[in-house]
């Protein structure tokens, strides 16, 4: 790592591997410290058993006898961005601010986490707060939840601007378009560093607007003629005042299934974020007793979790509701890479329980929330940055960004395409990418943080695909002989009711070489035998295990 | 299932739930019975340790001593048709009948499998054959491997027509467009039913033609600076040929790596759907000599396959390449839903190496082998059958393929929408979806085929998630006290390095638990006792074992 320059501009993301800036960037200026989100990511599905993962904060936690962190800045309440809260303040404990309804959502997981009592200011998009020497100036974006903002950064360096996650939608659903202005005013300043969102990176010409949901909306409520059921995420707040609104022109009522989404609705309507006519909503209860043209039921499940409200209903597992032949589902929703295989399988289920499922590309019933090519150009160049940094998508995706950069004139040298964990220092005339401060992927599994490591993830693995044995083997130390014959447990190998001639065999191996074994180390030529029996049986490798006790 | 009737012609797709005549389909009529394809299955995610799924096809072995099986039908070269071929004519020792090309394929298959000498009957498309009371009608179609066909099956009912998998191409690489006089022809005779492929009928509008790909090839062949790695399907001939070509329009000389794609080339090229130029083609060794501008590289590993040569190249694991700055990697395929992560993760991996990346939708270089809504309503347009039974998806796409049927006039009594396993019964005016056989998926994994079941599945879910934990507990059969202390193996549920005093507080537990018990079952007691305290101290629920024996 280059030695710390007094006056140079430091930006780390902190997160998984792959990926910059998704979850956590610290922004350094010699002792000064500032971090914009705290977010957790999803494990893929082959690291078997994580529950989530959060960023690897270890180098800030390292700075801190030296660094003050001066304020802990949120963008927007999705958990890629608000996730990890707790754990970093268990660490970092500095002072929290975000807009009203980000605050709602992380004020319930700060009280999980132990702490209720933490400083979390709330600001308006469009609030000027100063956070040691930096000014953060922040401004209304447009995103698949309200209330999300870009920071523009005011530092001794020069002026950062973080897109946060974003879409440029001049009709979203809140009425409350992008704040371009700002943009503009930020440009006529002169900004040194854009740092912008690239996840739809490599989708050509312009996210639809929300507004274009109402229209298949309409398309599908017009034509169904039984219940109506729409699964979103729970956190998508204007999908809910969407659907209520198509539930309203059509003469439905609108219930809620699923806890989660029954919590961003109370949060977001408290806040002000989310009107739903008094008239339209009622109960789950209320719904099972009308008929089923009057119906409209919002469901959480539209990443075809098994335990979501939508989950339940497709394998009929769910306590109230049950899918009946007529209902229409609307998945509106796209399945987050990796979760296409549930989602088909959901979409399945469902449709063998008679259901009819419309969903993209089927109908136009989602939008992304985030930017493609034509708006992440705009973005560039409404604000004319000296230097730029894609964040927030996979690699592929910053590199694409970069790639739109450079044809609208930002050249190669002033772009930093890094991983998480790279450090970008930042004067006003250089952009330098520097080392890797230490850390990586930190998965939480149950209570454990970071105890996971390469090897638990390895035994998992084999334990997945081939199962164990272990044989318990006694021997009597005076005769060298066999206590009777040895016992063997083994799980995921082979189905032990049917494979008794498998096992009985391969007790027999264990007495021969029990028998015969003089020297060397007994356990080691058991398990090594074992492992080229089973394997040359049944072409699978469990993990074998010889336990071998002298009494 | 209703009684059989004479004179009913009776359909049964066989195969994994939730597809249809994917894999395997029985013919059937009175005594006599025709067999079309015996594909396999790829395992999903969450199928542990599965290597493929083959089709349940018990009920037809169940039949054998009354049904004749005249014929197993193949149409085409792919796995999911191709696959279980030895382990059907293990139990079906039927002839098979299959075009040149993938006859070549499937004698590898039939080799492997101990059928050298079963009987493999070679036709051409456009030929017919007769199997008992059935005259087989061939008819070449567009596919993604060469010499695809579809089948016209005149039966004692009618005229089936079986599309295969199939395009409708006007300009594919080896210049042979699909049959459509012959389309036309059986139209005019009249068909009783159309079986079609299903794969796309969620996508609108044309699968654009395999021609496409050259503008798109030679775009970034003009750009490419340095090497150029062309990774695709091992069996996507027309590709290889395709790369070839604009090797040659471009200056550069091709080789092959990766065995599959070096199998298939040979297959190929000697049956003459195939044709390299001889000053392209190179070895590995001579491309690695050559300067960078002047190599082209075609690789397997498209799917992200951690062992095939893309995959090797991205992990740096490669025995003679290694990828370069300034190198341009073509995926020329696009991810089989699943594999998403697998794929996303190696471009990835690549970038990091320095690579620069193409895939779709960066730049349009794979197409889909699988027609698309306005080609599927052509089909049935230009064949007008009287029944209509889309085959070859999820059930989401027969079911979107019957809707397209619909909105051109084929009346919704007269579609068969069914899963794998359900009975089909056809008569000259008729058609009934009919009960369903026994079957379901059948798993092979390492030697054994059939042998896992969900129980084993189960264990693999639980191991996969948090491991085992076992506790070998001697205990004096005089003193009823522990035998020195309880020894714990573990794996998969913690780090056992950083992990010595849970273990050690565990150990402590069953002396206590021992040293207190005194009635029931000890065994119980301490794994109920395990899971507790394991549990309380970690939130994960590894499976539990104690191991108690009296000495």
């Amino acid at each position: 790592m280059p030695d710390r320059e007094i006056g140079a501009l430091r930006l780390i993301p902190l997160g998984g591997l792959g990926e910059i800036g998704k979850n956590m960037l610290l922004v350094e200026c010699g002792s000064d410290g500032l971090i914009v989100d705290t977010g957790i990511m999803f494990p893929e599905n082959d690291m078997l058993g994580i529950d989530y993962i959060i960023p690897d904060f270890r180098y800030v936690v390292d700075r801190l006898p030296e660094l003050t962190v001066h304020g802990i800045v949120i963008t927007h309440g999705h958990e890629d961005h608000t996730g990890a809260i707790s754990h970093v303040l268990d660490s970092i404990p500095a002072p929290v601010y975000a807009t009203a309804l980000t605050a709602g959502l992380l004020e319930i997981k700060m009280e999980q986490g132990g702490h209720r009592d933490h400083p979390l200011n709330v600001f308006k998009p469009g609030d000027t707060f100063e956070l040691g020497p930096f000014k953060v100036e922040s401004f209304h974006v447009c995103h698949s939840i309200p209330d999300s903002v870009g920071l523009g950064i005011n530092t001794p360096v020069g002026l950062i601007v973080h897109s946060g996650d974003f879409k440029f939608d001049h009709t979203p659903v809140d009425g409350w378009p992008p704040d371009f202005a700002k943009l503009a005013e930020f440009s006529q300043r002169g900004v040194l560093a854009l740092l912008a969102d690239s996840t739809n990176a490599d989708r050509a010409g312009w996210t639809p607007s929300e507004a274009t949901i109402d229209q298949a909306f309409d398309r599908v409520f017009h034509a169904a003629q039984g219940r109506i059921i729409v699964a979103t995420f729970a956190s998508l707040i204007s999908r809910i005042q969407q659907v209520a609104a198509a539930a309203q022109r059509h003469g439905r009522k609108m219930a809620i299934a699923g806890h989660s989404m029954g919590e961003y609705i109370k949060v977001a309507t408290r806040l002000g974020y989310l009107s739903l006519p008094k008239d339209v909503v009622i109960s789950v209860e209320q719904a099972i007793k009308m008929t089923a043209p009057e119906v409209v039921i919002m469901a959480t499940g539209s990443q075809g979790e098994p335990s979501a409200v939508l989950g339940r209903l497709a394998w009929g597992r769910h306590r109230q509701l049950e899918i009946m032949r007529g209902d229409t589902v609307i998945m509106s929703a796209h399945p987050i890479p990796g979760n296409e295989e549930l989602v088909h399988r959901t979409i399945n289920k469902l449709i063998q329980r008679g259901a009819t499922v419309i969903y993209d590309p089927i109908a136009p019933v989602h939008v992304s929330g985030h930017a493609s090519q034509e708006e992440l150009k705009l973005l560039i160049n409404l604000l004319r940055p000296k230097f730029f940094i894609p964040v927030h998508g996979e690699l592929r995706h910053l590199m694409q960004h970069s790639m739109l950069a450079q044809e609208i004139g930002i050249p190669r040298e002033n772009i930093a395409v890094v991983e998480n964990g790279t450090e970008i220092v930042l004067t006003p005339d250089s952009l330098t990418v520097g080392g890797r401060v230490p850390g990586g992927y930190v998965f939480v599994d149950g209570a454990g943080v970071g105890d996971i490591g390469p090897i638990v993830m390895r035994d998992r693995e084999i334990l997945a695909r081939d199962g164990f044995l272990i044989a318990m083997i006694l021997i009597d130390q005076e005769t060298r002989e066999l206590i009777d014959e040895p016992e063997i447990i083994t799980r995921g190998f082979v189905f032990v009711r049917d494979a008794s001639s498998l096992i009985e065999t391969a007790r027999t191996l264990i007495e021969e070489i029990v028998g015969t074994h003089n020297n060397g180390n007994l356990t080691v030529a058991l398990e090594d035998a074992l492992s080229k029996f089973f394997y040359n049986q049944t072409k699978r490798r469990p993990m074998i295990f010889a336990y071998v006790r002298e009494v």
